[in-house]
Order: structure tokens, then C-alpha cells, then sequence
């Protein structure tokens, strides 16, 4: 199953189920059914499978514009350097625990909307990432059971100003990684039912068309158990929170010569099974 | 003018106008007044004066328990090495431009509320800071302008787990920082109004009844407006978020040999004007 938020031409907004390429509304199901991610992610599974008769049902029509599939989470968690192939990449040592960080929920925006290049940066890098939704309030979850908490996934594109990410006083990544729009999201809200192995995912980054990165999430030093637990050792992650798990190799920043976003640029971040999240840059 | 949340036995919560040690609920005031702290933000100074009003109705009575003046910001951001006595303290160089990181929303924790000590760290710590609350959406504000935007100040203590701060790879200071219960905040919201210059306050830390840092917002290497403006080069600040402007000396992990937190100790973080945020650990 997948699920999207969406808003109409009278700026409506609601969440729908993806059937092909229709979007039928969940209150289109049943009137009963939630209008709003939150009490999604609070349904049961066995109630979930009633959404099935969706299935048959008509799509909107008219104009409809894909929001992010989180409206405001409080937390936007990240993981660096969580592929093999890209610490390699980078010169960084594989790291020996999970390194985490964060952008603020104000740089997330959906797809098709307009990655904002900012004026104070001269070297903004894209990064295509499996974006893991947690579903459950989770707090000290060990690995076994860390995959009851996830609901589901997305598309992730890291968005990141070198420049403003490495090299300044005290080396924290925030500022670089949390520009406005600098965190795209989407295209759908893929449940974990529909994803039989998230650890076997091919990730791939385009920029204009051209394939910039393509590896598998099988190259994840810590799997998404790993860092589930061993962020819950340190927070409470709760339904909406959503996790971008690390990126694989082909950054823009460690080409020869480099690679950087410019003005009109596309980026398209897909994900096997969980569609195409496509920005372009201004 | 300070203002306050709180909760009564009841479980209701309410926001209040303090008058000497009384509680003066808003509505008490006029029914009309606001009953969240976001909507008080949005009213405008001129406004606000009617609220003297209060100063002469009586307190709750009864068991009023105060809440953290914010229920839930977007962003809690912190400078970090921000006192030119505590760069020095630390070893570190005086920082060329403000260090920022965060901690999640979900760290917040109110006056009287208990710091948690983590089992995953033997070295959790405290800062004393003054806090900044933003009052009106903020984006490319100059220095000139930024004092605009500011409704008010709290006492914070930056809790931190200097074993998960420093030390792990990547080097991200974010986990260390925020762990749950690690971001005291009160016991008040201090109008700007009656705050005649945040750049000349006396900030200190008691442990157990011993004062362990004592010194001045005049040490700040980077003043208010200065942070204000660095952050929203890169990020919309909006009503509510928080910033945690760094510490001063005189921190446990600085000391010779290091002080750290443990099971009841008593940490009370006083701020000239601002009263005085007092929390257990446990």
C-alpha cells in the first residue's frame, strides 16, 4: 500500500491511497477512515488491509499536487556515512557506530516543489536516501524488534551545502544540511507490508537525466534495526518521525572535478518500489 | 511582564501572567485573552500593556505545577562555545562564526521536572544558558533588526553527555545533547519589555546549593543579534523556536578533577531577572 497527501486547486489537502497512478481518498473508502497521516499511522494493520477496496475505486481528477507524506514531524533524524561504498568515497573511516544527525522539519519540502539554492552557498550537493517513517512511539527498542515501530518508507534527497557542512568552527553539520528546502521528501508514504526487504532496495540518484548515483541498500554498514536502536537508546522517536538512512557513493562533492546544484537543475531520486521523488533547483 | 504554563490538579492546563509569586491565570484577565503561549506571541506589544490589568487580581491557589513556557517548538537550537571564558576553558579556539547544533523538541522538560541520567553515559553534565524566544517568523534578518523578532528569555540548562558529545565519529555533537529530560526550560518567559539589555546579564549555575559557573551575558563572543542573524542566513526561525546561546565557565567536564551529574543532585540555573529554573536528577 501507498499513501500520499495531496492538495486540490481550493487548497484543500487530504491523504490518499496510490492505486497505479490514481490517488483515491481515503474518505472516498470510508467517511470513517482518517484525514490526516497522525491517525493513519495509529490504525492497526488488520484494519489497514480494509483500505484493499480502494482499490477499485476512481482516482481525482482535475489538478492535484503531491505534498510531502509528513506534514510536520518533530523530528527529521539522519544518518551519515552509513554506506560502505560512500565512506570510501569521501576519505572518512567506516565509522564504528551510527553517526547522527538532524535537519529542522523546516526544510522539508514534497515533490515537485523547488529546491531553493541559497545565495550563501557555492557548493550545494544532492544525496539520495531510503527514508524509513516511524510509526510507534519508540524508546530503548532493541534490534529484534526494531521493525515494529516502522510504518514505512520514502524517498529522501539529502540536500547539503558543503561548504556550510564541513569546515567550519566546531565541525557540526546542521546548517549545511538544514537550509530551507533542503529536504525533500516523498513522493509517496510506502507501508512496510508492500517492502519485503528494505535491507535490498537500489537506490539511484539522476541529475538531469544523467545517473549520478546507483548502489543498493545492501551497502548500509548499520541496517535500519541498528540505527533505530541505537537512536532509541537516546530519544523518544515518535509516530511521523522519519529516519534518512545515509547515502551511497556519487555525491557531487567527491567527483573529480566536483559536482554542484545549479539553477534549473533536476534531481530525481528513485527508489525500487517506493517511485521517483523528482525536484529542480532555482 | 513574566508569563508562565502550568497545570492544576486537574490535569488542565493554562497559561499565566506571574505577579511577584502569584499565578495570574490569563483568563482570569479577560476571558478573551489567549490561552496558548503561541497565541500570545501574536499579539502585539501595545496589546500586551492591557495584561497590567493583572497585576492587582489575586493567584491561583491551590497545587499549580509549572510547565516549560513552550510546549512544543519546531527547533531548539544552541550556540555552542559561545562564552570567550568557556572557549578558553574547553581548550577550544575562539569560534570565527557562531557553532550551532540542536536538541530535539523532545528533550524539553519544565521547572521542577527531573533530569533523567541516561545508564548509556557516566559523564552527563550541565550548562547554564540564556535563552532566546522568538516571537515573529524570522528569515534573513540583519543584525539591526533582530531584536524585532525576540519575544522574551528563559533560564535553560544545556544538559549533555559529554561521552556521546565528543569523541564518537563523525564527531556530531546532536546525540550527546539530546537525550530525554537533557533541555530544562523556565521557569518563566521574561518579556523583552522588562529585559532592558540581554547583553548584560549575570548567569550562574548552583550545584547542590555550591555555585559552579558565575558570569555575564557581556562574555558572549557572539551577541544575540549576531546569532539571530547567522541562523536565519540558513533557516526560518518562527514563533516558539527556542536558541540556547552557549555557557560559560565552570563546567563539570572542564573542572579538575571533572564534576559530573548523579542521582539527586540538584542543579539551579539562575539568570539575573529571569528567576530560577531548579531540576533533580535522577
Amino acid at each position: 500500500m501507498r499513501f500520499c497527501r495531496y492538495q486540490l486547486s481550493d487548497q484543500s489537502t487530504g491523504i490518499g491511497l496510490v492505486v497505479e497512478d490514481r490517488i483515491v481518498p481515503l474518505q472516498d473508502i470510508d467517511p470513517a477512515l482518517p484525514t490526516d497521516m497522525d491517525s493513519l499511522m495509529a490504525m492497526q494493520s488488520a484494519q489497514l488491509e480494509r483500505l484493499a477496496a480502494g482499490c477499485n475505486l476512481p482516482g481525482l481528477s482535475g489538478s492535484v499536487k503531491l505534498l510531502a507524506p509528513l506534514a510536520a514531524p518533530e523530528k527529521v533524524v539522519c544518518v551519515g556515512l552509513n554506506y560502505r561504498d560512500h565512506a570510501i568515497e569521501t576519505g572518512a573511516e567506516i565509522p564504528s557506530e551510527p553517526v547522527v544527525f538532524n535537519k529542522f522539519p523546516s526544510a522539508l519540502i514534497g515533490p515537485g516543489d523547488t529546491i531553493e539554492l541559497p545565495a550563501e552557498s557555492k557548493r550545494v550537493d544532492y544525496e539520495a536516501e531510503l527514508v524509513v517513517v516511524i510509526g510507534k512511539t519508540a524508546r530503548h527498542v532493541s534490534e529484534d524488534e526494531a521493525m515494529e515501530y516502522v510504518f514505512g518508507y520514502c524517498c529522501g534527497n539529502d540536500v547539503s551545502a558543503r561548504d556550510w557542512q564541513k569546515g567550519t568552527p566546531g565541525g557540526q553539520w546542521l546548517l549545511g544540511k538544514t537550509f530551507d528546502t533542503f529536504a525533500p521528501l516523498g513522493p509517496y508514504l510506502v507501508h512496510k507490508s508492500v517492502v519485503p526487504d528494505p535491507g535490498k532496495l537500489r537506490v539511484q540518484l539522476r541529475l538531469n537525466g544523467e545517473t549520478m548515483q546507483d548502489s543498493t541498500t545492501e551497502q548500509l554498514i548499520f541496517s535500519i534495526p541498528q540505527v533505530i536502536a541505537h537512536i532509541t537508546q537516546v530519544v523518544t522517536l515518535r509516530p511521523g518521525d522519519v529516519i534518512y538512512t545515509g547515502t551511497p557513493p556519487g555525491v557531487g562533492d567527491a567527483r573529480t572535478p566536483p559536482v554542484y546544484l545549479s539553477a534549473g537543475d533536476v534531481c530525481e531520486v528513485e527508489i525500487e518500489g517506493l517511485g521517483i521523488l523528482r525536484n529542480e533547483c532555482k
